[in-house]
């Protein structure tokens, strides 16, 4: 962890919260006798697994934009290395390290202690060892952003892309969608919000599964029209999704679910759910035969799937402008005005 | 390449500028069926040579702290792998791929243009492949911040740390030192501060020759004083280095040099050598054994080393409070008034 933009008394400081938790949970990314940690230009990390391949990723979060300042600092040191880790899990991919680069204005003793414990505390989790980085300081004007590159493993040619999705397959997403857009402008301190759990173990059960998976990061009708496109780019062929939005009436977290209960239109809290960010769920296509195959992960891992539609050819070749088909509840497609939003803008 | 924060156009700039240019560069990182780089959630490695180990630095650069704001962003963005290449170097390892974070206030065509070209010649240039990353927006009154995360490879076992100095050994310098530090207030378009050149090939060839190395951006007095400490704890002894300070009048850059010439002392030009920071030359440590392949390798190379001094034992103990003695040129210790400054702070 390099610190050379930071008096004296903070690099103690940084070496406590980081540098020495990090040693004590060291995992398989330094278990060799020729691997070696923070404390030199860079990390020298055990040898792969043969029959390994590296995924790596990076993400990055910038006050006020895409976090509250008053963020609890223990939710944003887990909340910057879930990202990542939603990341790898759309690759099917083992969490194995990450570095870390914390630009902030001054260094806070209780702030830097709380982020580390956030941080580290799921990194421990999926034994994912921080393996360097920088701290800087940025002018007291400036917001604080903070990057972490992160690296995972896939046996060889295991990897889920978000390319791979084929005539026939069914779509699936996890868990429950919609609450973080709403706890934007209600709650602050929303635990889906500030905590999300990367996906990592329907990740890597995914790798035997699914033909393609993505993170909905940024809104599942944004995200699956990335899948589509990618796979109909990979296959050369027209493919569209088709999805009945008030299916996705299964899907609403409780923010969501108690304005169902209190009246309001499904196919309006449908078409929240499905165009809302901060959303750390996977989105992926398998085939009809791994149908029940899926269901039987979903009661292994606790963790609810939902079918949501399916992967069609187009029969219009022309017809490529959206790869996305929204339906009503008798399968015929709506019009644009009533799509979910595609895109979100975090802030 | 993720951009879910920037507006369409900007999008498309980020895929010509990056995405596209990285793709027609893939390099040994993406050299394989089962490789891909951006365009997913994550990049997917070659798998490594057998008998190989990763190592991972990450660097971040601060506007107005660690870059001036009228930076040729060409300059900064060789600097910005630069400064990763240059801990990678320092580590004996080989290049390999690199992700980018870039938070910027607003995407301008020709300043994205003009640093991914700074950027991708200096990765061609040592077949380290631009795996991902993404870019995101900073208010208008922030600071921007670019951050690297570079991965590299080492035979297992081989890597350079700079805990490694024995008793005995050499201390060698490479290349000339001073010049950044006087351009800093002379010359912000200075060619050693804009576009240092790390010193790969330099750490390439030191895996066979160096017991210890490390690079000096925070100036030479200051990582000579980290190396020498590293290796103390890590063989559990008492190592101090004895540096003739007037030695470094070999190693002065043109304008230290011109500023000799004009009568200037040299015990203080040696002095400011010393001190500055932004540096990206390597430090070693090499047995007495190796002088003359240090001498053939500053031949191969074409690249000055300089041997400044050596590694000693102290014969007292208790005197472990500085690992480096200044000598002056009859070999008597300076006074401490007299040492060059340890630990430079960028700006």
């Amino acid at each position: 962890m390099a610190s050379e933009n930071v008096a004296p008394g903070e690099f103690e400081l940084i070496s406590r919260f980081f540098k020495g938790p990090a040693e004590q949970f060291a995992g398989t990314a330094l278990k060799h006798p020729k691997a070696m940690g923070i404390g030199d230009d860079g990390a020298v990390l055990a040898p792969l697994q043969s029959g390994e391949q590296l995924v790596m990723a990076m993400d990055t979060m910038v006050e006020s934009r895409h976090y509250f300042p008053d963020m609890d600092p223990a939710a944003l040191g887990h909340k910057c290395l879930a990202v990542n880790l939603s990341d790898l899990a759309a690759m099917g991919a083992k969490p194995l390290g990450f570095t870390l680069s914390l630009a902030i204005r001054e260094p806070r003793e209780s702030w830097l202690e709380d982020f580390s414990k956030g941080l580290l505390g799921l990194a421990q989790q999926w034994d994912c060892t921080l393996l360097g980085g920088d701290t800087v300081r940025v002018p007291l004007e400036s917001a604080e952003t903070i990057s972490v590159a992160a690296l995972g493993t896939v046996p060889t040619g295991m990897a889920i892309m978000r390319s791979g999705a084929r005539e026939g397959d069914d779509l699936w997403v996890s868990g429950e969608l919609g609450d973080p857009m709403i706890a934007l402008t209600q709650d602050h301190r929303d635990t889906k919000l500030c905590w999300p759990q990367p996906r990592v173990a329907l990740g890597l059960a995914l790798r035997d599964i699914a033909h393609a998976a993505i993170d909905i990061s940024d809104g599942l009708a944004s995200e699956l029209a990335h899948l589509m496109r990618a796979s109909s780019a990979a296959s050369s062929t027209n493919l569209v999704a088709r999805v009945r939005l008030e299916a996705l009436i299964d899907c609403l977290g409780p923010r969501l679910s108690s304005r169902l209960a209190a009246g309001e239109s499904p196919r309006d809290l449908c078409r929240i759910a499905a165009s809302g960010g901060d959303e750390y769920e996977l989105l992926f296509a398998a085939p009809a035969e791994h149908r029940s195959a899926v269901e039987g992960l979903a009661k292994r891992l606790a963790l609810p799937l939902h079918c949501i539609g399916r992967v069609t050819q187009s029969p219009d070749e022309s017809a490529f402008s959206w790869p996305v088909i929204w339906e009503d509840a008798q399968a015929c497609p709506l019009p644009a005005s009533e799509w979910p939003k595609a895109g979100f803008e975090h802030f």
